[in-house]
Order: C-alpha cells, then structure tokens, then sequence
C-alpha cells in the first residue's frame, strides 16, 4: 500500500467515523446533557480506536455497519474516560484536546452525567433494534469485548492503579500491568471487536489478539514519551503532568532512549504477529501500527 | 397467593440475589477498585428492581440463569447511579442504607470509578462466554433494554434534570417525564428484562409495558412523600433532603394527601394491566406492586 493511499484512507474514514458519531450521539437528550455529549466526543479526535476497528474489519472481511457501530461504541467509551478522568477529582485537567474540558464548560456534575450517558449510549449503539443491521450474536459478542475492556478487567481497573500509583516506584512488570488495563485493552479490544465482525479463523483471531496487545503496550509507552518531549500546544492538552503528578512512566522508570527502543520492539511485534495471521490484506493494520509509535501528539 | 408466601417468596430471592452479587461482583478489582465497588453493592439492600426481573420472568416462564444474570445487571446499574448521584457534585450526601456512601469512605475518584467499573460488569454479565448459560441473542436483547434504560433517554437523562430543575416550579407533565426517566424507566426495564428471558406474546408484553410504567411512577411518587413523613433512621438515607436542596417533588406539586391518592391509582393501573395481561401466574407481579406503594422505606 502507497503512504499516499494509507493518508486518504485515514482521512475518509475520520470523516465517516465523524459522521456515525454525529448521527448516533443524540442532539436532544434533556437538560444540556447533550450538549455536554456532544461536545465530549464530537471534535475531530484522532479516531485511533474507531480506525482499528475499520482495518481489523476489513483485513477479516466484516460487514460494514457492524465494524461502524462498533467503531463508534469503542470511540464513545473512550471519550467518556476522557471526560471522567480530567474531572479535579481525578487529574484535575482544563485542557483536553485545545479546548477546555466537559467539566470546565458544563460544570462537574454534567460532566459526570455525560459520561455515564455515554457508557450506555455505547452499548446502545452495539444493539439496535431487530437484527437486520448486526445480527444478534454479533451483537452479543460485541457488547462482552466492550464490556470486559472498559471495566475493572481493563480500562476502570487501570486507572485504580494509577490512582494508586502516584508517587510509588512501580516495576516494569506493575507498569506494564497498569498500563496494559489503563490503555492497551480498550486498543485490543477495539481490533477484536473489528475482527469479530469478520471471519477470522482461529490463527488469525490469535495473531490479532498479538498485535492488539503490542499496540496497545505501545501506545501507551508513547504516550509517556510525549507527555515529556511534547509541549501542551502540540499535544493539545497539558504536557509534563506525569511528572508534575510525581506518576511512574516507562521514562521514568527505564530513561527516554530505553523506551523509545522499547515502543520500536513493540511495534516490531506487532508486525510480526500479522505476518503470522494468514490475513492477506493487513496493511493498514500494519500502517496503523507505525502510526501508534511514529504519532507526535 | 397467602401473603406469607409471597414474603417468603422475597426472602428467598433477596437471598439468592445476594449470592449472585458475591458470586459476579468480584474480589480482587486492583487498588481497592474491588472493595469499593462491592461496599456499594453487597449490602442487602430491598433489591426491589431484581425481584421484579425474577418474577416478571417466573410469569413469562423464563429461563432461571438468564434471569437472575438479568437480575443482578439491573442492580448494578441500580448501585453505580447511588454511588455517583451521593457524590458532593451530585447530592452530596453522606448517608446511605445506613452506612457512610461510598466517596465518603474511599474518596470521589474511587467511587467515580468504581461507578463506572459496575456500569461495565452489568453488561459483563449479561454476556457470559459461549451462549450456553444465555442465548446470545437474549445476551443481545437483554443489553438493548438495559442501556437504553440506564442512559440519556432513561435514568442519565432523568438525572440531567433533576439537576437542572432544582429550584425550579416544574407543572406535573415536566415533574411526571423527569421521574419517569430517572426513576421510572430502570424500574420498567427490569420488568421487561424479566420477560424477555420468558416467552410472553404481544399482549402480554404489552401489559407488562404498561405495568411497569406504572410501578415506576408510583416508585417515585412515594420516594417523594417518604421523603418528607420518614426520619433518617428509617429510611437509611437523610430524609428531608428534597426540600433541603429546594427539588420539584409530588408533595410540593400537589400536597400529601394528593399524592398520596396518586400512587393509590398507579398501583391500582398496574394491577389493571396484569388482569389485562393474559398472563396466569402474575401474583407476584401484583404483590409487588403493592409493596412499592406500602413501602415505608
């Protein structure tokens, strides 16, 4: 695949996953929580999560509305962890994404609110009504991915941890845990949920349960490079805060160089695992690896 | 059905509803996750809302396992709005069932977290691996009606304004849709979660809508007015605290007496729509409803 060819993918399905969002997050839920919705999720995100997704779909031959649907729940269980965890009793954030956070605008209880509005609305989105769209065992299926990711297994689990964490020397073993649960679920979750919309035979069902970790591991290893190499207008939210936080990271705890080798093993791994699947048509997936560790913000 | 019966019937269910909370609600969630999550679930609390999931699904002849998985998703998502709703940016409360809440003994971001985390398990446990213990499509069913009541059309959006209306003279069709939504519309999915597990036909179905509806408002109805005739000590939480926080209710609406007779005439619709509903074995669906008007907590 051309780089030329990846870009204008990525850009076409930003736009449709934007558009999915913008039809399934409702304009009228009462009393300003839709607004608050809206405004947590409707603003141009990188869409990493929902593009995993589509390419995890398509390397498996899935249905297209599914691989949509499910794009969009992984996408609304992101933002609403977003949204929880800048609140002052978590991470005490203002900026997120160049623009001041749901609390800051809407106050702490809407902010509250529209997240667990939109913990739902995700599994709403994964089973509409009939099974003309997604079949009901998919639907199924879908929903229990989503589900095990984002709870105490995986992402609500990871943020005890951190929480916990602060000013504590974690091992690599106990930072790998936390992020593992922290960000990397909710990742692999999100090219499993793709991969069950296809037809994945069992070798490649592994091989993408391989990659998902990987690139889940890896991004998050990115993501503490950043918070000390980036400044906040290029990240678009605070810069420096694990530090700031006293948090354990992997460049606090192996130095910068050591990790950035360590995000390239990752990202090597994840190659390695497609070349293993069998699939025949995961490029993008391979793409979007190099992304997750090349990205500047 | 005797009324000792039925009481024992309460009893026994209370009991193996309990036990499926120990059972589904882990342990071992990392950073004390877990033990904040089950302090605010594992409590004996009424269990109002999976009583009637198990009786509305004895009457429908439902499936045992899918029922009391049903069950025990509704009184998650029953406790994490408790837990959320207590905090100082929602209610502020610090009392619940008789025990400090939540935030109070573990602090704001474990209880927002730990909030989330059941959000998630309901889902969890609707979706059990492999579809021997539940039909994925029930799986797939049971999700639908139990997001769409849990978010922004249901309990999130009652809660949006609840918090809008504070202080505010609402007329009784905008008091009426707020608790219907609040309140109401989890109290109506629990019914109709318990019959999606049976096998009810449209009438019944229908009925059971209708029913639900019903016992919902009449739910509310009387948390208003237990709100201003019970002290603390009975009710388990602070009495009181609608006027205190200056809230729209049924008794500053239309008085104590008036409401008094409104929840006499729910009750008394719920059990019109039983006698409608074709079903044979809807006793306990009946008791039930009178034990929501005569509740005195």
């Amino acid at each position: 695949m051309k780089p030329g060819d990846f870009e204008a993918w990525v850009r076409r399905e930003q736009l449709a996953v934007e558009a999915a969002l913008e039809a399934w997050v409702p304009p009228n839920p009462p009393a300003g929580l839709g607004e608050a919705m809206r405004y947590g999720v409707l603003d141009g995100g990188k869409r990493l999560r929902p593009l995993l997704v589509l390419a995890a779909s398509e390397a498996t031959h899935g249905a297209r509305e599914a691989a949509m649907r499910a794009a969009v729940a992984v996408e609304l269980i992101h933002a609403y962890s977003l949204m929880h965890d800048d609140m002052p009793c978590m991470d005490n954030d203002v900026l997120r994404r160049g623009k001041p956070t749901v609390h800051v605008r809407f106050g702490e209880a809407q902010a509250m609110l529209a997240g667990d509005a939109m913990q739902a609305l995700a599994f709403e989105v994964l089973t509409p009504e009939g099974d003309t769209a997604v079949p009901a065992p998919l639907q199924a299926r879908l929903c229990g991915l989503l589900a095990r990711s984002a709870g105490h297994a995986g992402m609500a689990g990871g943020q005890a941890i951190d929480l916990a964490s602060i000013g504590l020397a974690l091992n690599e073993s106990a930072l790998r845990d936390m992020h593992r649960r922290k960000t990397g679920a909710l990742l692999q979750a999100s090219v499993l949920m793709g991969a069950a919309c296809g037809q994945p035979d069992a070798r490649a069902w592994q091989a993408l349960t391989r990659y998902g970790a990987a690139i889940g591991l890896a991004f998050q290893v990115v993501d503490d490079i950043l918070d000390v190499t980036q400044a906040s207008e290029t990240l678009g939210k605070t810069a420096g805060k694990d530090e700031h936080h006293n948090k354990p990271t992997y460049v606090s705890l192996m130095g910068l160089a050591a990790a950035r080798r360590h995000a390239l093993e990752l990202r090597d791994d994840a190659h390695a695992a497609l070349a293993d699947s069998g699939l025949t048509d995961a490029a993008r997936l391979s793409l979007l690896a190099d992304r997750v560790v090349e990205r500047e913000h």
